[in-house]
C-alpha cells in the first residue's frame, strides 16, 4: 500500500472552478470534488441562459423536473450557489479550471482560460493537438513534460490537458502494460457503451434501448482509434511520436446506465501466453498510486469468467479500476482477447480529470 | 419474385412430430407450422414430466403460470392434444421429426428416430459428426449430398439433419458472398445476445440484465467458430473439407429479448472495397427463394447507419432475413467491418429447421 | 362477425391531411393510413423547420440519423413528399384534417382548421370545451351529436373533435359497460404507463427508465379524472352532464415502449360479482363492430392472472382492443377491481383518431 | 441525533447462524453482517445438497457460473466456511439464528431450532399465528411483548419471530403515523416490485420484464392485506387485535432490480390535510433510532414530484429508509395519496431481519 500523495505540502485547499457545471459531467464533477482532501469548487459556471441563477433552479427544466442525476444528492453547499457565465468568467481568484462542455464551446472557451490558467478538459476539442498531451496518469504521465512546449508555443500562462474518451480510456488503459511487454501490433476492439456517456442533452431516449441496441455512435470510432495511439505513443524532442499499431473499432449503444464494457482482440509483436499477459497487467507499475483519486488497484482481474459486468462490477474501487476478464488466447491475430470495463462518467470523466489535476500537482506542474 | 416451390406434387401434407414441444424453441415450431403449407403437426411429444396431459396443461408451472412465451396465442389445434413420451414415440405415421431437445437428450434419442425418419434438429449433439451435413440452404444447399453417405455408414431409413447454433447462423450466411468472391481468410466477432437464446429452463434471470450485460455464454464460441468453418466447407468425396478461415469469436448476452446483433471484422485474400462488398451482398444467388419459409430477400442490406437494431429490424421478412449494415473498410485485416442481426428463434431456430426440411422436401430427399 | 360498414356508397378514397406528420403520433399515422380502404394522405405538414424538405429528410436529426420509430419502413409513397407548412396550409383539396401536434400549436391551428374541414385531433387543447365532444366510437358514439351543436356556436364549416388522452382510452373504454350496468360510483387507478406516450421531442432519456421508474408525469392525472367524466357523461340539451364518479389517479413512467397498463379499483352502486361484471364486459355491444379499424373484440379477457402483459399482448387485434385482466371482487369500495392494457401509440393515438374519422364518415358527418 | 444503543454492555459479539446461506436472501445476509457491531456469522447452513462444501462452491451453478448476486464481493472470511447441513445444525455454541428459507422449509425447521433459540426468519409460515408478533421495531416494537406468550404455550427456549413480507414493509410503516393521528379507513395500494424479490430459484426470467411487466405476484396480494392488518393491531392480553381498516391491493412486477414502489390511496376517519400528513411523517417517532441498522431518518420525505425513483434512491440511508413522495389530497377516499419506495432486500429483507435482532437485544429479550 503506497503512502498518500501529499498536496504538495500546501495546507490550503486549491480553488477551483467548474466551467459547464450544469451537465452531466458537470455534475460528477460537484459530486467528485465534496470533501475532496485537495480541492474546493468556488465557482460554478454555465451558458447565459442558467447564469445568474441558483445552482439548483439553473438544474429544473420546463416541466419542473430538477435534472440532477446522480446517485448522491446535490451537494448542500452548491444548491444555492449562484451560477455564473462561462463567457465572462473571472479566473482571477482561480487555482484550476475544469471544463465540461462540448466541443465548440471548448474550441472558444478554453483557450482563454488556459492563457491564465491550467484547464483540464472532458472535452475533445484540443486531443489531437500536437503540443497538447493527452494525459492518462499511471499510462502516460510523462507526457505531462508537454505542457510547457505548449505553453511557449502559445504564450500561455496555463494550459490546456484533456483527458480522452472514456471510450479510450479503458481500452488505453489495458494496452499499456501489453504493449510495454510484447508490442503490440493490432487492435479490434468492439464497444457496449452505456447510455449515460450521451450526457444530458441529445442523450439516448429510452425508445432507442429498451429491448434494443444502437449499433453506431457518431465519431466514437475515429476519436477511440487515434486517441490510443497517441497516448500509448512516444514523447521525444518535444513532440509526441504516435504508436505504430493497427486499431479498429466497432462502437455500440446498450441498454446499460453506467460502465463501458469492450471486447478487445489484440496482436502482439511477441509471442505471449495467457499466464504472462495477467502477470503484465497483475504487476503494471503505475505511477500515480497514491493520488486521492487514484483507485487501489490500477486493474482488477476476474476470474470468474462471467465477469466484469457492468452493474455489479462498475463502482468497485471508486469507479476508477479498470476491470479485465476473459483473458484468452487469440490465435488470428496471435495475441491475446479479453473483455474490459471502465466507468465511463468516473474514471472516464469528472473523476479522471480531477486524477489528472492531482497528478500535476503531485509534480509541481499546477502550483499556487 | 421467383415462383413458388411446389411440396413436390403432394396434395397430401407431410405429418410431423415435434419433439420437446413445451420448450421455447418447441412452442416456435408450432407458431411456425401453423398454417404450414406443407406439413401439419400430428404428434407433439416431452419428457415423462409433461407426457400424457394436453400440451396446455404441459405448459403450466408450479406456480399456476402457463408458460408459453410466443406473441401469438397457443394455436387452438394443440391446445387440447395430448402430449406423447418422447422416449416412447411411434413414428410409424410421421413423415418428417423435428427435434427442440438439449444436448443429452438428442445424443439419445435423435439416432432412434433417425433410423426409421428424416430428423431435423436444433440441438448441437450431432452437429459436428464428419457425416452430418450442417445445413443452410441459400449458403451450403450442395451439403445435402452427405446425407446419403450417413444413411449409408449408420444403416439408417431416415437421417440427421441439425441446424446451426443461431449466433452462427448469421455469421456463416453473411460470410458466404465474402468467400466466394474475395476469399474470407480471418474473422473477429463480437456477438451480442439475445435472452431468449438462452430457453426456457436454465433461463436468463432478469437480475443478470438489467442494467447489465454479461461477457460469456458457456461453449457459444467454441461451437461458433467450428461450425462456420464446416458450413462454409467444401464436400467432396463424400466429405466435407472445412473452410480454412482463422475465426475467433467473443460472446455476450445484452438485455434484449430476440435478435442476435454481431459485430464482424473480416480479412479477405483479394482485396475489397465497400462498394464490392455491397454488391456481393446484394447480388447474392441463394438456391432457396421461393420455398414457403423462405425470406423475400436473403440479405437486408441498410444505409442508415444507426440500423440493423433488434428490436425494429428482427422482424421484418418474417425474421428469416439477415440483416447487414455499417459495411465499412477494416484497413486492419485487410478487408472489411460491419455489423448483422438475425432473429435467433425464427431463422435461427425453429423457423430455420423448417425451412431445411422445406428445402429437402423440394429436392426430393424427404418423400412420402 | 359484423358486416363490414361500407364508405358510404363512395367509391373515390377521402383525401386528408396529416398535420405534424414528423412527431411520434403524426409517423403512427403515415403508417395506419398506409393502404387504408376509406382514406388516402395528399398532405403531410410540419412547422417551418421541416416544410419545404422531402419527408425523409423532415425527419433527419443533426446527427444524421433519421428519426422513424416505427417498426414498418418508412411508406415509400411519402419518403419524398414535400413537407407542407402547418401555418399556411391550403385545404381545398382536402376532406379531413388529423393533426398530431402540441397543445399550444393546436389551439392556434385547430380553429384555422376546422373554419373549413373536420379535424380530428391528438391534442388536449379542446377536448375539455363544452361543444367539442370526446368521442370513443363504441363507448359515448351518441356525443357526434354535439358537432352540430359546435358549428353553429363557432360558425364553422368544418369542426374538431378530438381523442381522449392514451391513458384515459383504456380506463373509459372498460368502465363503459360497468357504469351502464351496475353504475359506477368511484374509481382509483394507477398506471404504469410506455415510454412512447412522451414523444418525440422531451421524450422519456433512457436514464430515467433502465432500473427504474417514474412516479410522476405532469398534468396527466388530472386529464385523466376530468376526460374520463366526460367521456361517461349524458349528452342532452345540447350539452355534456359529467359522469358522476369520483376518480383519482396516480400515473407513472415505466420502462416499456409500447402498451400503457392500469390497475383499476371500482365502486359500484348496484352490487357487482366478478362473473357479472365478466359478463357486462363479454356482451358489451359497441356499435363501431365493422369499420375499418375497429378490433374483432372491443375487450379481449384473460383468465390467466399473469395477463395481459404489455409485450406479449399489445399488438393483438391491430393494437385495437383493450385487454382485461385479472377479475376480482373489491371489498373495500364495494366492487371490482382488474387490470387493463391498452396500445397507447395505436388505439390511444393514431389509429384512435383515424377510428373516430371511419365512425363519422361511416354516420355521415364527415361528408365530400 | 440519538445516542448510539449500546450491545446491551456486552462486549462479546453475539454469534448468528445463517439459515439458507447460500439463495439471494441468505447472501444479504452476509453482506449485511460483515463487520456487524454486535454481531458475528459463526454458521452457514443449507440444504443437504450445499452442506460439506465450501460456501463458494457451494454458489456454483451447474453452468459453473458462482451466483452471488450482492454488489459487495464474497465476504473474504466466508469464501471458504464450510456450509452445514440446515437439518442438522449444532446451535449450542449459537445466540442467534436467521433464516432466509421457502415456507414449507421454515414451516418445519423453525420450531426446531426455535426449542432452542431465538429465531428471526424471513420466511412467511409463522407470521399469521396468534402468539407470534409480526415485528417491526420503530412501528410495533411493543408487539414483542407476545413472544413470552409464545415461549408459554410452545415450552419453547427461544422463539420465532418473522418479519413482514417485503411489500408489507413500506405499506405499514408510511400508515402507522397516519393511523396514529388520523385513524386509516381504507387504503388501496398498487406495487410495482422489483425482481430481486422473486429470489434466485424460479427467479423473474429476463423474458419476462424487457419491455415488459407482469400483472400478478402469487400470494402476494393477500400476505401484505393481512399482514398489514396485524402489524398495525393492537396487542392487549397477550394477543393482537388486528387494525380494523380496509385494505385491497394488486401486485405487480416491474423490470427494476431492487426497490419496490408503491401508489396507495389512504382514507381517514379523521379530516386530514397535505400539510398534516407531511408533518405526521416528518415527526413520527421511531423507538429504534440509534441501533446499529436503524435508518437515520425512518422516513424520507421527497417534494420533487418526480420522486422517489427506485435506481436513485433505494440505497439512502443504507437502504434502511423508506421514501415517500407525491403526498396529495385523496378526495374519493376521503384522505391522502402518495408514492412509498422501499427497499425490498435491504428494509425488506435480512437487513430488517437485523434491525429486529438488534432491537430485541436491546431490549433484553435476546440475552446471552
Amino acid at each position: 500500500m503506497p503512502e498518500p500523495i501529499q498536496n504538495q505540502g500546501h495546507t490550503k485547499k486549491k480553488r477551483v472552478a467548474v466551467v459547464g457545471a450544469t451537465g452531466i459531467a458537470g455534475q460528477q464533477f460537484l459530486v467528485a470534488l465534496q470533501n475532496h482532501p485537495w480541492f474546493e469548487i468556488t465557482v460554478l459556471s454555465a451558458s447565459s441562459r442558467s447564469a445568474g441563477k441558483s445552482y439548483e433552479e439553473a438544474l429544473r427544466s420546463s416541466n419542473g423536473q430538477v435534472h440532477w442525476w446522480q446517485y448522491e444528492p446535490i451537494p448542500p453547499a452548491f444548491k444555492n450557489m449562484l451560477v455564473q457565465n462561462s463567457e465572462t468568467l473571472d479566473l482571477s481568484q482561480i487555482d484550476i479550471v475544469f471544463t465540461a462542455i462540448d466541443t465548440d464551446a471548448a474550441k472558444h472557451l478554453e483557450p482563454i482560460y488556459a492563457a491564465q490558467k491550467p484547464v483540464i478538459s472532458t472535452a475533445s476539442a484540443f486531443r489531437m493537438e500536437a503540443d497538447v498531451p493527452l494525459l492518462m496518469p499511471g499510462v502516460n504521465s510523462n507526457h505531462a513534460a508537454l505542457i510547457k512546449t505548449q505553453q511557449k508555443n502559445r504564450t500561455w500562462k496555463g494550459f490546456i490537458v484533456p483527458i480522452p474518451n472514456c471510450t479510450t480510456y479503458g481500452l488505453a488503459a489495458t494496452l499499456a502494460p501489453l504493449h510495454q511487454a510484447f508490442g503490440v501490433k493490432s487492435v479490434l476492439m468492439t464497444s457496449m457503451q452505456a447510455t449515460s456517456g450521451a450526457g444530458r442533452n441529445g442523450g439516448v431516449l429510452a425508445l432507442d434501448v429498451i429491448d434494443n441496441l444502437v449499433p453506431y455512435i457518431p465519431k466514437e470510432e475515429e476519436k477511440v482509434e487515434k486517441e490510443t495511439l497517441k497516448i500509448l505513443g512516444i514523447l521525444k524532442n518535444d513532440a509526441i511520436a504516435d504508436a505504430v499499431i493497427g486499431v479498429s473499432c466497432t462502437c455500440t449503444r446498450v441498454p446499460v446506465t453506467d460502465g463501458h464494457t469492450e471486447t478487445v482482440f489484440v496482436g502482439t509483436h511477441k509471442p505471449i501466453t495467457v499466464e504472462q499477459a495477467l502477470t503484465a497487467f497483475r504487476e503494471y507499475q503505475s505511477d500515480c498510486a497514491g493520488l486521492p483519486s487514484a483507485p487501489k488497484n490500477f486493474f482488477q482481474i476476474h476470474d470468474d469468467p462471467f465477469r466484469p459486468q457492468p452493474r455489479t462490477d462498475r463502482d468497485s474501487d471508486g469507479g476508477m479500476t479498470t476491470h479485465i476478464g476473459r483473458v484468452r488466447l487469440e490465435k488470428v491475430l496471435g495475441g491475446i482477447k479479453y473483455v474490459l470495463l471502465s466507468h465511463n462518467t468516473k474514471a472516464g470523466a469528472a473523476k479522471g480529470a480531477i486524477f489528472v489535476a492531482e497528478y500535476l500537482v503531485s509534480k509541481g506542474i499546477i502550483k499556487d
